[in-house]
């Protein structure tokens, strides 16, 4: 359980008392989310270098909750994505994936922004859609120039500016049009609103939700072992439900001033993803918008030295290392806002041939509706984790398979079925386990020594009363 | 949306006024079924011949309702099954998979009795629990013995004696071993509690339930086209949640008097098991002890007469078919009494190029809470179906998928996309479409020629009221 309780502490150390300047830039509504939830909201951060942040209502949302953020970095940057493997995509999958195999051939730093709108997703909408997708692109273009022009950029005229210097990302209902004259008059309205405070970051990462309960953010600062200086990340990520990324949650965006080269970043990217939101699940529905991105501007303290990330070494795979940790707890904060969620689940599989197999035992047992309702009962029905173990499509010998319940509280793992028969039951001691907010589930195969860890939460009435009229 | 109307007409066709016998036989109880599923609980039917049930309150169940269930044909049986692909198998499925493996080397008509127990499913119980199943089954084969001496049957001594003659089938909570003493006992009290009639067929459809909240139970009378006189169906099915067959709900039973040769019943059962419990979904969760078995007696009104099906003609189409649709009709009884279902719909997928892929695509679709959610709360959120249909593993064409709701009220389909693109939508129509009971849905895929027929209900604050606490 190192993780559950690394992921608390890692959480809760920036939990210090609010700075006056907090209230000061008018982010003063923590107390509009959730009590159980306030834990997970940063009050400080650390944040990368040369990024500049803002966020408005620009009336896509019906209440007046912030639905436009721009995220805008002073200097191109290398950049990646991965998306959501839902034949159904949505037209800023689309662009985004087109846009970034061309400049990848291009191969040079290219990408100035991230332009997100919430609360709708630009899915299913047909040609209209995808030309409301460019429309939104070139708003955030048009922004970027005047800026460059206003703070006496160099604006480069060279081929690449042919191509959009912007990502595009869309949250929200699927099938209604995007309506693109309020994105495009927000966009403008962003003027003198951007800046790089820990304010303006959280109304960036407030600007992402839909029925997500708090805002997702994440910093974080770490160093590399051959190089001075220190390097930052910061992450954001919105999802509540719709939530079993086939690529990722809906859609998450880190910033780094680390500076490296576009395959190691996309190689570091993909691995981090795999680790972190290919293995978390709320619902099983895999999104047809799912993104995370990622940007490097290489602006850290080594900004000046032409130095990058540009081969497999030990930087890298501390790079690479340091992603991957922040995307998980990245990707768990979103768990912790399942939508509905009162209990947060670790499954662990272990004794598997493959990683592949652990992790397809450990995500049958994380959607199965019966497994999380029994969770979020409180109820030691084990019977059904082995039965969604068994029905995954992973092969397992029923006769070897051993199953416990990791206790938060750091006492003793509960030793449920040891070699495919069942243990006794001590009810008080399970009640005991299952009662508390964080529950580990430890599953062994016996068949190998490969492992796979997945991060679920349970399925309340909750989900259901915010499913079933999500869009009224 | 002929078959919702039909299964409609079916259900009703025997829902007469409740005759005096059935009240008098004392089961009076019909008020303690929901208001709403009173429809489809038959008060009368016409059984097959030589069959006799009865069921009683053994002691497995808290509460004081029935727990056993014996049917018994007073002559050697045809006897086939079809059991779920879970790798964890729960032993009676164990135990009768390789009961008829041995039958159908032997050639010859054997079995004469199912056994079940409702409230413990002897599922990953060890070596104790495949034990108690051999018990449970020696039982049965006791009373069966004691019943031909008693009726002056003739006991035949010949070596398939050492083979028992009882199916067993169990249903409840899944790592809980049998108390198979009451079992026992209970069997021996069945004593003189058997019969033919429609009261002795519904209490032994009562003894099946678990979290059910009427019996399923349907009986048909048809013919053949060559044969003169009538053949008759019983099937009894149970299942609530834990549904997603993959062979079976969690118990079904057919009982019939055609007669028919082990290698034909075999095929006209995996046929018709296809063609409706495998075409249904309650919550995704496919169960250790899915079981549908089927006895054919051959003491139809041909009974003198030594003539079986046995070669695949006009004959066996025919018995094929009324097995098919008479099994859809049953399997659709559970979707009805889904967990906490307040909807019953039924997703068509045409245009495929394989009805593989038409029948992945709509349980695809027919497992997504977010559908099964926006279902319950009559929320026309339909991208929501296109993104199931998105991220099936079937290969789909996003340019080519078409959308419409049918209504049950037999007014005109309402088309939501085609080819891909939004239509406009009318809210007003939708939601009338919405609050009815029964919700069609058709999805075209544009591909092909093939098209497949699947049958699921919304997921409902119930459901999870229901299964976070099964066992308490």
């Amino acid at each position: 359980m190192n993780l559950l309780v690394r992921q608390k502490f890692t959480a809760l150390k920036h939990s210090r008392i609010l700075p006056l300047s907090f209230f000061s830039m008018k982010y003063s509504d923590l107390s509009a989310f959730p009590e159980t939830k306030r834990k997970y909201i940063p009050t400080s951060g650390i944040y990368p270098k040369g990024f500049l942040v803002g966020s408005l209502h620009c009336g896509i949302k019906k209440n007046k909750n912030k639905d436009l953020t721009l995220i805008l970095s002073t200097k191109p940057c290398t950049a990646s994505a991965v998306f959501t493997k839902n034949q159904v995509v949505a037209a800023p999958v689309e662009i985004d994936r087109k846009l970034l195999n061309e400049i990848r051939e291009l191969n040079k730093d290219h990408i100035r922004s991230i332009i997100v709108n919430s609360g709708v997703a630009n899915s299913v909408t047909g040609e209209l859609g995808y030309k409301n997708g460019k429309l939104m692109a070139e708003a955030a273009d048009k922004y970027i120039d005047q800026f460059d022009s206003k703070t006496n950029r160099h604006i480069e005229n060279n081929p690449e500016k042919l191509l959009s210097k912007s990502l595009i990302m869309s949250t929200g209902v699927i099938g209604q049009q995007l309506p693109i004259e309020k994105i495009t008059t927000g966009v403008k309205q962003l003027e003198g609103k951007l800046g790089d405070s820990h304010a303006h970051w959280m109304e960036a990462a407030a600007g992402f939700m839909t029925t997500d309960t708090f805002p997702k953010i994440m910093s974080k600062e770490f160093e590399l072992p051959s190089r001075k200086g220190k390097y930052r990340f910061c992450g954001i990520a919105k999802g509540a439900g719709m939530i079993h990324p086939n690529m990722a949650t809906l859609l998450a965006t880190v910033t780094t001033d680390a500076s490296i080269t576009q395959s190691l970043l996309d190689k570091a990217l993909s691995y981090a993803a795999d680790k972190s939101f290919n293995s978390i699940t709320v619902d099983g529905d895999t999104s047809t918008n799912d993104t995370v991105a990622i940007l490097a501007n290489g602006l850290a303290s080594t900004e000046n030295s032409p130095w990058k990330i540009s081969t497999e070494d030990q930087d890298f795979e501390s790079f690479k290392t340091n992603l991957s940790d922040f995307m998980k707890d990245l990707a768990i904060l979103v768990v912790r806002d399942g939508e509905g969620a009162t209990k947060f689940i670790k499954i662990n599989v272990q004794g598997a041939e493959t990683v592949q197999q652990a992790h397809t035992v450990g995500m049958s047992i994380a959607t199965s509706p019966l497994v999380k309702t029994a969770f979020y009962g409180m109820d030691a029905n084990w019977g059904r984790i082995l039965c969604a173990a068994g029905y995954s499509s992973a092969k397992i010998n029923p006769q070897k398979i051993g199953l416990s319940l990791i206790p938060s509280d750091n006492s003793p793992p509960m030793e449920l079925v040891k070699n495919g028969q069942p243990l006794p039951l001590d009810e008080d001691r399970a009640l005991s386990i299952l009662k508390l907010e964080d529950i580990g589930v430890e599953v062994t195969l016996g068949m190998g020594n490969e492992s796979a860890t997945v991060f679920t939460c349970d399925f309340s009435h909750e989900y259901i009363t915010i499913n079933g009229s999500y869009r009224s």
